[in-house]
């Protein structure tokens, strides 16, 4: 396989985003990571959506959106797997790249969330889990996660203030993200004393619904060496794996195989290991998954993630910052969006152009991006070269 | 890239299947291919599938099918690109398998259509089309395929007999397949006399709502030949592209231009031009979308694909046999398998497995799926080693 490396990205501002359709917020974005590889020839492209089916009504995106891109007739593919769509559509490029079919890859993911009303969105994200066997009995996201929530307390005695301890660094971390969606501070106090969605679970353990797209363009090292300008970003190990999709399935609810299989196949890929990665962008759909994902990749023991974020080991001055982008939780969760987020902001660290929140000199990040209520995930590693 | 061949199909009976739900479609054309490979070790899978969330209320079939195949926890993504979606995980089984990432892919598409009552299953469909710029102003795919066909009568002649002739032929193919939705011969005037839905077409030149699901097991060409017993069954060519998915953007009607441009990028890497093809399965969602394509596709000249329908050109016996399976149209559309069946029907000709309606001798083979209105295609040219 050839190797592969990220030359530029581009993500729009992630929020409400009323007065832009689904093909507006994917484009400019696609334009952003364009223009910051300085370059236009694209041989294909893919884009991760959970459901825009459901969302606004538009399948077919693959062409769809490379017509408004302007790049008809090139090769475009739409890939979907949940919340993990994005971070599949990266892999699905890199294994482009990698194969010699293409040398210059555009990869995206967006979502369009808030062109339903009422519960439309809580039905559609209901999608993402078992139909016959927990939606159709009435199980939501929150509802699920907070079972996983209530579990780990059992099991390892993670508190209250741990789950909030989460919300508060990435709300530190957002607020500091001039593209996040909300770039208020929290307190424990806030978090804890949110609304209730599902207990342990209020609203500020929970991700918000959000429009948003990001994008990436991939090219071989060879060819990015030719091209770009940019300091080069090397996808060093692609993780992908699933898990059973409901939750009564699983032998364990407080951890999350896909995720420990995804990222075992990505650092043997990469040729590293959890204390080699400098920080993180995890996928914190809820404070419970932020904390659980923080094991399961390894960085810290079983029951011990809820103990980090609260003494500070997760902070942008921690030993293992995560979330520096305000993760899902701040940033947004345009849920198709989110895995290609994840790898704008690890290549803009790397390329030391984080801003307010720039870590000191980062050699190697990875993404974990997760489908669901873990079903699936997509773990990446990069290092700048 | 390694060179990649197909070891294994598998395809369950197509029709209304009112006591299957999409799971048990998928699996059950999976293990068909799984034994007709004679392997077990799957590394990873594609599932092509246009729109389970607005059909069935279920995404994240990736890790749904995965979970029900009990191939957990490898890695799997759902591709789609509405119609087209089954030919690009074809595709993407390919570039995985060309890379040297995996060894062996399953590669299947699956759509459950009859699940929706009323108007649900036309909405659904209409999701391939532009939402803003068609579905919103009353467009449907019947519609969109009138007025390419209004147009083509004008521009060139063709006639209501021509469109009957498509219909007959792929009826009569239909008939000696036993796994064909339909196995009911037609004539050129039970098919101009049937019911109107889009004027110039009457409801039998319109394929069919149908469920169903097929399957094909990827290798490489060295691991094939350790691990299979079936006649080696090489894919030398692989194309994909996009057009403009609103009519009213495209220079022409008359000619789909992703088919074009697709059918290029797959001859050219085969090394192989139009009249080295010896059969095709073509996507004939509509009579004249066969038409079309034939002519798109460099079989014959534009303007005469609905002389060579109605000469037999494209019949059994036909210098260029076309949809020897029944096609769409009598085979059915479960719209995410069709690619992924259009491959098991060349598979089985090539391995001179296709019982009544088996071809003398083919060697080469092409398969030509396409998304919504024609907005994206995906062509494949295969060959008996």
């Amino acid at each position: 396989m050839r190797e592969v490396c990220v030359i530029g990205v581009g993500m729009n501002k992630w929020g409400e985003l009323w007065g832009k359709s689904i093909r507006d917020i994917f484009v400019e974005s696609a334009l952003l990571a364009i223009k910051d590889a300085g370059v236009d020839k694209i041989d294909s492209m893919y884009v991760g959506c959970m459901t825009s089916g459901l969302f606004v009504g538009q399948e077919h995106l693959a062409s769809l959106l490379a017509d408004y891109l302007g790049k008809v007739p090139i090769p475009s593919t739409r890939v979907e797997s949940a919340c993990a769509s994005g971070g599949l559509a990266v892999r699905c490029g890199f294994i482009e790249v990698a194969s010699g079919m293409s040398d210059v890859v555009l990869v995206g993911g967006v979502e369009k969330m808030t062109d339903v009303s009422g519960d439309g969105a809580t039905y559609a994200l209901a999608t993402a889990a078992d139909q016959e066997y927990e939606v159709f009995h009435g199980a939501t996201f929150p509802g699920l996660y907070a079972l996983m929530a209530k579990r780990h307390m059992h099991e390892f005695g993670t508190t209250r203030d741990m789950l909030s301890a989460v919300a508060v660094k990435n709300h530190d971390n957002g607020s500091k993200n001039p593209l996040a969606q909300f770039q208020s501070k929290t307190t424990l106090e806030g978090v804890a004393k949110a609304v209730m969605v599902a207990d342990p679970l209020t609203l500020m353990d929970c991700s918000p619904i959000t429009d948003g797209a990001a994008c990436a363009i991939l090219a071989s090292v060879d060819k990015a060496k030719e091209i770009s300008k940019n300091p080069l970003v090397k996808i060093l190990g692609v993780g992908n794996a699933t898990d059973r999709i409901a939750l009564h399935s699983r032998k364990s609810l407080t951890t999350l195989n896909a995720t420990v299989e995804a990222s075992k196949r990505a650092y043997e890929m990469a040729g590293k290991s959890p204390k080699d990665i400098d920080f993180a962008e995890v996928h914190d759909c809820f404070t419970i998954a932020e904390i659980m994902v923080t094991e399961d990749l390894g960085f810290f023991e079983k029951g011990k993630g809820g103990h980090a974020a609260l003494e500070g080991k997760t902070a942008l001055d921690g030993e293992k910052p995560i979330n520096t982008s305000g993760g899902l939780k701040s940033k947004g969760h345009p849920v198709g969006a989110t895995g290609v987020g994840q790898i704008a902001e690890v290549v803009k660290q790397l390329r030391g152009e984080a801003g307010e929140r720039q870590l000191k000199n980062p050699k190697v990040g990875l993404t974990q991006n997760m489908g669901g209520s873990g079903g699936s995930a997509v773990v990446h590693i990069l290092e700048v070269m």
